[in-house]
């Protein structure tokens, strides 16, 4: 044997017994999602924003794929999470809006989330930040397949403090009956939320969390999720990233956000996971434009969040799996959040639910297949449940309905809410192709698109209802309702 | 002396014995400028194009510095162009609009171009496409600084051809005076172009000049300057790339576009001279709406080419330099074309002139320097000579104007010109950051800013003038006035 040989050899031998202490490495990839609350489609320096810089989502970026026409299954809070979760138009399986402290529903148990679906694979499962799903203990995250969870139950401004920083006296204003936010782990509340001093430190307990169950579950698979709290107001961010910006305290928020991200990819090369894990980005819906300078920016996309119009419901994504996804790539196919379950269960060869879901696999995005363009439709629903709009390959129209606008009135700022304008929306065709602004209805030139859209309508209606139009929908299913005392 | 170092040695006096055969290589590096005509914001995939894809140009941003906040001197032809080789305003040297072919001034031999600067350090100068700063021999390329010239002196619907196609035979008619279109070698006239199978092949043509100048002057240093004729209508493109795109003749001309730029960054790999050379694209303008289908996209920026709002104004800009640029990397300060001149002057050591010039070197933002940001301030001046708004830092002001919109009116399609609306600008201020799309006028609440953004309007006005008040600007200077005799 000559001597080469034999050192590989010992070192083989070594290896296979050090290997040998630890538990099987699963072949299963790893998936983690990170969800941010209220960031517009121009907050990532690779989308374009310039009052911050976003040194670990841009590396990701080029480590990755990163979409351009990625959308959030509807431009608020609740609803858009139950679409990520599912695979399911959020009215779908009921859920609308933003679920208030006083909601007595949630998400059904009839409902599978992608946390459930990779327990049938052995994934370890941890959700660490807002769930927004129902915050009674029935809906919590431990009932819906996640093993573990830290985080507040609904969104940070849902607590008796005025926006500005006051305390609700008066007992007839609507913030008055929210209890103090609770931060929950697993199903029982281990704090209270009084002060912004807690915020503060929302996005670091998240992430330590999150890099504790990478290590303790680094043996794999796990599915690590984390909805962020931040940037939703009142705006919280740690000692260490104030000031930290240009853009004040919104760019500060992001920037440790960016630090967050930074910190898991970080982890997961260090553990040697980084190859096989599928790690997302996503943002929940467009930013709150009359917050003003604790907005974000759509990038020039129209409107913001609680709209149809692009910039509420286009949201920045970026998909990094070094395994698979060529790096530095841009996807600039039609794909949504409600994509990223039937995906998952592509990846790892999981059954999907035998009820209807609305998501396609984007498998052939991730892995550069010629051609791919799994999604040709998009539904904009919004509101109790009203068709807005359709998005039909590169066309988008708009169907009569009163919008909230931010436009022709004032923002506010520094944590104060401005007012919103309305907006009434008639029928209109966009190419967003050309005109992703939605500046200028071509429906005239159009009829034929405008036709078959039209048609289309009419399926999404039948389908999924319309309540504008009287029409429920046969394929819609409940949300959870409350079976447990509330006294209790 | 060990078999090794004998191999190193021989291989070492071949290579020598084998350079000493060529010129000296120069240290100085190549300069590359590739400008493409009414290309918009969104026309490219890596900034969120869909109907077609840009692989090379994909693959440039991946590999250098891809910009996001980038503006074109002007938001129209000529005026562009001169502000890209001369660092100034295009209304500091009197070339503003679009040159017709009845124009009798063109760049004053007063001012110093990019290429007559490089010519000091011993550069060879190259331009293939359309050069729009004075049609007349004594304004073409040649008397400008470049050694070789290939190209139309102006825009290619300046000929007596409809939109649509159809030759001008009403002799009322502002096209029925246009020649047919010169195509210029040097200094001579060396064909008409009549027909659209002409103009077709025009993107093939500069494409393989370039590529046959880089390949004579691979010694070095040299300057390429290639500013395509397309995506300007009429469009025209090859039959390879006949119904290459998805989105119809635009998208297949931008797919063109592509390929010429990947050949001519193959030819600089191909040639080892990748890593010294400095590629720079960028667009002249935002699309040309009304044109509908035969235009391009501002991804959401408000109104396109010929306006000062930030569709017309901000272009997509990539830039490529392996030895000095990190890749993968995006900047997100303030640029324009005014200041490559300065910024290849800087990189070259090479003298700027003694007239005031309004370009600041970039080369800090190449070289990723830390906070690096060398323009605070931008003038969008437009039309004879009136200044519409400025940017300061993340603000823009719009000052009180009549706009040419694309707004409330159908753009025609298939090469044909829909109408313009006009649109009645007041002061206003914007929010870049958060209002790329120019929506929300926030002037109310930043009065300060407001008088700050006055304050430099007055600098600006006193400079160069201003004709909607009246105002001549105390450092204008005048174009270049015809001396030739034009019926010679």
């Amino acid at each position: 044997m000559r001597p080469r040989v034999k050192i590989y050899l010992a070192l083989f031998l070594f290896s296979w017994s050090c290997q040998s202490d630890k538990l099987p490495v699963s072949d299963q990839p790893n998936i983690v999602i990170i969800f941010t609350d209220d960031q517009g489609y121009g907050d990532l320096g690779s989308y374009g924003a310039t009052g911050f810089t976003t040194p670990h989502l841009d590396k990701m970026a080029a480590k990755g794929m990163r979409f351009t026409h990625f959308y959030a299954a509807q431009a608020v809070c609740s609803a858009s999470r139950a679409g990520l979760l599912t695979g399911c138009y959020p009215n779908r399986i009921g859920i609308t809006g933003a679920l208030s402290p006083q909601a007595t529903h949630g998400l059904s148990d009839e409902e599978l989330t992608i946390a459930e679906m990779l327990k049938t694979e052995g994934y370890a499962t941890g959700i660490f930040g807002k769930w927004h799903l129902g915050h009674h203990k029935q809906f919590l995250p431990l009932q819906h397949g996640f093993d573990e969870y830290l985080g507040i139950p609904y969104s940070n401004d849902m607590w008796p403090v005025h926006y500005g920083g006051a305390p609700v006296t008066d007992t007839t204003h609507r913030k008055s009956k929210h209890p103090p936010l609770p931060l929950i782990q697993d199903n029982e509340t281990i704090e209270r939320i009084t002060t912004m001093e807690q915020q503060d430190q929302l996005t670091v307990r998240y992430t330590e969390k999150a890099i504790d169950f990478i290590e303790r579950n680094q043996s794999g698979p796990f599915f690590l999720y984390v909805p962020h709290t931040m940037a939703h107001v009142p705006l919280g961010v740690s000692e260490r990233f104030k000031g930290k910006s240009e853009q004040g305290l919104y760019g500060d928020v992001i920037m440790e956000i960016d630090w967050s991200v930074g910190q898991i990819i970080e982890t997961l090369e260090t553990l040697n996971l980084s190859d096989n894990t599928l790690v997302i980005f996503i943002s929940d819906n467009g930013p709150w434009l009359n917050f003003g300078n604790h907005a974000g920016s759509t990038a020039g996309l129209r409107e913001g969040k609680g709209t149809t119009f692009e910039g509420g419901q286009r949201v920045p994504c970026i998909m990094k799996w070094p395994a698979k996804i060529t790096p530095g790539t841009i996807c600039n196919r039609l794909a949504s959040a409600l994509d990223i379950m039937p995906t998952i269960a592509t990846i790892t060869g999981t059954s999907l639910p035998e009820h209807k879901i609305d998501g396609v696999s984007i498998l052939p995005l991730l892995s550069g297949e010629k051609n791919a363009d799994p999604r040709e439709t998009f539904y904009y629903y919004y509101g109790r449940n009203n068709l807005q709009a359709i998005r039909y390959r590169h066309w988008k129209m708009t169907f009569p309905h009163i919008s909230r606008s931010y436009r022709q009135v004032l923002p506010a700022n520094d944590g104060l809410q401005g007012p919103y304008s309305r907006d009434t929306v008639s029928i209109a065709l966009y190419d967003l192709r050309r005109d992703p602004g939605e500046t200028y209805d071509i429906q005239e030139l159009y009829p034929e698109v405008v036709e078959e859209i039209q048609a289309i309508a009419r399926e999404a209606r039948e389908d999924l209802g319309d309540h504008l139009l009287g029409i429920t929908g046969k394929n819609r299913r409940q949300p959870g309702f409350l079976t447990e005392d509330i006294n209790e």
